[in-house]
């Protein structure tokens, strides 16, 4: 294939799932892709864990390696794609092709959300480009939207729905009436959730991307141990049912927003209003709302992960990485730092709080527990009661407090005789 | 203010309720732009019809003018900014800008959806930036998705609810049972609808923004009049009311699609599916929905009109420029054409469609409605019948029929002694 200034050759690092969608979408758009935008994205070189299995794609002999250092150092490859997957050695791999004046492509969240700043620091210095819309949301356009299309913005807000696994087993929980297990079960079955789910279920992969969106949308470092985390294990049916009898839909929700001067990180599940945005996304979407000052609110919706979708988003980075290559306009939008801005600890945090306790059923018993929020200055907006026998249910979402007042409440509700147990505490978004 | 490259000084032309959000966009975010991006917008001249005219702004001695073309010919303008609105002279300036080697950012719809090829070969020859992101969606980021996010797709179909006003009427409606002309006062009431409304509720608007649309996606010329149009006029309560009992919301939508390489474009009130994603798109929000073959279904829903959102598109554009300013790269995204294809006509469309019809309420009447589908090859997928006395109300769904069929049937209808009249025929979007 002739090179030229609009041909880009590319070295492939790693091909599962996401690289191998990568292959079939470049020989499938290739032709097209070249006839519109005038530039050829040319798989030089693909390094894989071990070149001899056959993974249904052929390839020209000595395309494939096993050594991905040599596809970083091929002269004859102007750009990595970088589908591997985990922080090394993928961080050493990308700051060597960054530092031999390659471009990057990065589908790799926990990279990004620990070592971003690094890295764009070192593409920044060495005037390359870092794309990395692949990182979050799969084929959902997020990273390039909020860098350009949104970039006239004071960003107030980004939240999202991130994870496609835990959204997919609440909606089952939702609508089949499961409990997390089942759901869990169904969700393995599907192809949904992996063997392990801890990363999803616990939140891990929602804080990753979200470090990440905040770090964009605020323009100050925020780390994946900077996102406050809980995951959807202690979420019942129970819950579900009667956070849906108050209005709202359980989700996990990933929220980070900018007030007074401090950004808040946090990913766990929250109650949502039926009619907010995020409500209504079902299954395995993921959904990512940003509200900015002059645009207001925005929402965009799709597949957030998947071999496809994901490869959509690397391919659009490669064919953006080309058109820079052709215009000798390398590095011309990098990660754009303005003020650091510190971070507001959990305890900080003001939210509504939704409660469910078992207590004992006997007369006074609601005065008790009552006198404990008004005594720690937690107003309650609505209650829901229901006796079981000997014991009840009862239901209390509180307007906004802080989280600080709300670890009181609970505190001091634990102590209470007639208390048996505080089934589950969680936040609601947005006001009550 | 110093000029560098890094300095981009705007020429606007317009300064109502768009031009008037960018000046304010400028001043209130305009440093901390400038702290991100290093790059500075720098308000140079700005054109208005009345100079004279107080606009609660206050602009320094020299800024204001009544001579567009004085600005565009201005040495002292980098970019020219063009919120005027309207076919001509827009169309002049922005060519004179190009000519003189102006990178112009625009948010005319109806100019892009006429005059947008010899606008893109004319920046395209002169190696300037033509942006037009604030042209469709207001603030919702559109353009620079479909062509850099989106770019490796082929993209299959583009849908969306392009206009707030229709969609407020519709949503109104369809809540409060109001006829048409009741939801429209109440628009143009809160502002929401011009006094002439006809740019809006006969889908002139939602057409310019679909031609648009379709010639990024398709990247083949779509003229604003090769959209096949109908407005919302005829849409009645009565057949909100038969379409939710059937579970449809009625919306205008504008689609346009790609099959067996010819191009669909149409705008017109549908029956969307209730658990179809732009069936909850409510009020005056726009969404825009794009298929691609590797992304798969993504949907962006924000408010798709009004002085603060556009001027968001608007000065995002101004960056991009900017940001091609600084790295010499002017012209570096343009129109990517690809094989022309030709445009599907309307009768060679298909879709199911729901038929609202008074008879007379006797025995027979309906075997001969039915004979007439079933002699013209159109398949019934559900019915609804209601009697009121001497009349009676039959409400069909038809399976997917070609256009040129269901004419037939309509025609073949309208001459049955039995049938008073055929109040309204709507396609329904999707399978039924």
């Amino acid at each position: 294939m002739r090179r030229g200034q609009g041909e880009l050759r590319i070295g492939l690092l790693g091909c599962g799932t996401v690289g191998g969608a990568v292959v079939r979408l470049l020989r499938t758009n290739g032709a097209e892709i070249r006839r519109r935008t005038g530039v050829g994205l040319h798989l030089a070189r693909v390094a894989v864990a071990h070149p001899e299995k056959s993974r249904g794609l052929v390839f020209d002999p000595g395309v494939l390696t096993g050594d991905a250092a040599e596809v970083v150092g091929d002269p004859q490859v102007d750009v990595i794609a970088e589908v591997m997957g985990g922080v090394e050695p993928a961080r050493r791999l990308l700051l060597d092709a960054i530092e031999r004046g390659k471009s990057v492509v990065t589908a790799n969240k926990q990279l990004i959300a620990r070592h971003g700043v690094e890295l764009f620091g070192a593409a920044a210095r060495a005037g390359v480009d870092l794309r990395l819309e692949a990182s979050v949301g799969g084929g959902l356009p997020v990273i390039q939207p909020l860098k350009e299309s949104l970039a006239a913005n004071r960003v107030l807000e980004v939240a999202g729905i991130l994870n496609g696994t835990t959204n997919y087993i609440l909606t089952k929980m939702a609508d089949e009436g499961w409990e997390f297990e089942e759901a869990l079960q169904d969700a393995q079955r599907r192809g949904f959730a992996e063997a392990d789910p801890t990363d999803d279920v616990d939140g891990h992969d929602a804080a990753a991307k979200l470090a990440i969106l905040a770090t964009i949308a605020f323009h100050t470092p925020v780390h994946a141990d900077d996102v406050y985390r809980e995951g959807i294990r202690r979420v019942s049916a129970q819950d579900i049912a009667f956070a849906r009898e108050l209005g709202f839909a359980v989700k996990l929700l990933a929220l980070a927003r900018e007030q007074q001067g401090r950004i808040e990180a946090r990913v766990h599940p929250a109650l949502l209003p039926l009619d907010h945005p995020l409500a209504s996304i079902r299954n395995e979407l993921n959904a990512v709302f940003v509200r900015g000052d002059f645009a207001g609110e925005v929402m965009t919706v799709g597949r957030g992960a998947g071999g496809e979708p994901t490869a959509s988003a690397v391919v659009a980075d490669l064919i953006d990485v080309a058109r820079n290559h052709r215009a000798g306009a390398h590095g011309r939008v990098g990660w754009e730092a303005s003020e650091p801005r510190p971070l507001r600890p959990i305890e900080d945090t003001a939210s509504p709080v939704y409660l469910l306790m078992q207590v004992t059923d006997r007369p006074g018993v609601f005065a008790r527990i009552a006198a404990i929020f008004g005594e720690e200055g937690v107003s309650i907006a609505s209650i829901v009661q229901k006796s079981r026998g000997q014991t009840a249910d009862i239901v209390i979402v509180t307007h906004t407090a802080l989280e600080s007042q709300m670890r009181r409440v609970l505190a001091r509700l634990e102590g209470l005789d007639v208390l048996h147990t505080v089934r589950n505490a969680i936040r609601v978004a947005g006001e009550v």
